[in-house]
């Protein structure tokens, strides 16, 4: 389903649901970052997603990335939390989802990089990298959040 | 509106929706807990309730905290984040909402305490009378969580 990001665009449509979402930020030895390529919008991420009816946000986040990526892992910490209500997403089935959605540190168990119907590449990026992907300025926020060591998480 | 709170119970129904909450740990000079007694359900809660569209979670907890007791504050940090799947309201509509909660400390900027329509009594409680209240165990958690002064967010 293809979708677009308004980010603090007065011109952005009204908002009609919100969807508890996650992100991701595993790290290999070498300190490389986990994105994904996404295939709705062509960006690259971090993994994540929606959480599910009878979950909990952390077991989103374990899916998702497992899911996404091909990665077990535990979450650790939280790096913040993001509900500008003045970030919507527009899908094309005509919801547009105001963005709510927590970014999480985990601790990396292993498994093989694979992709899915939802990411069509998934790599390690050294931080060093990052300026030369394409990634949406609120995906980026969080990323930067975390390279921060931050003492306490984010609230926004 | 009533409401059945059901906890860690096997027989709960099955969630059909979830809306981000917040509650806030407001005190005032003497260490006391801002509590309101609440008339859905007739227990005594932290102040709070759901997001609306449009504003953000933090934006929530200032809204939810002046309407129920007529106290201005900001918000200063998170305790928790609360998403229990096995944790579900089941409203008299029909409703039976997932718990998605996220607990925040404030700094208190004053205000007059007064009661609104969902709150029919309004009060600063030391900790020590906690134990005197009727209060769920998935709200005495959030208020113990804060009372331990955990070095990070409660994450479950």
């Amino acid at each position: 389903m293809a979708r677009i990001d308004y980010f603090n665009d007065p011109n952005a449509p009204k908002a009609n649901s919100v969807v508890p979402s996650v992100t991701a930020v595993v790290t290999d030895d070498e300190q490389r970052i986990l994105l994904v390529h996404k295939t709705d919008n062509d960006l690259w991420a971090l993994p994540g997603g929606g959480m599910d009816l009878g979950e909990s946000i952390t077991d989103a986040a374990v899916r998702e990335t497992k899911e996404e990526t091909g990665v077990d892992i535990e979450v650790t910490g939280l790096i913040g939390v993001y509900t500008n209500p003045r970030h919507v997403l527009a899908y094309d089935d005509g919801e547009v989802r105001q963005q709510f959605s927590l970014c999480f540190t985990t601790r990396n168990l292993g498994g093989e990089l694979s992709t899915s119907s939802e990411t069509k590449e998934v790599k390690w990026v050294a931080p060093t990298d990052l300026d030369s992907l394409n990634i949406h300025p609120s995906m980026r926020l969080r990323i930067d959040h975390y390279l921060e060591h931050r003492p306490a998480p984010y609230l926004g």
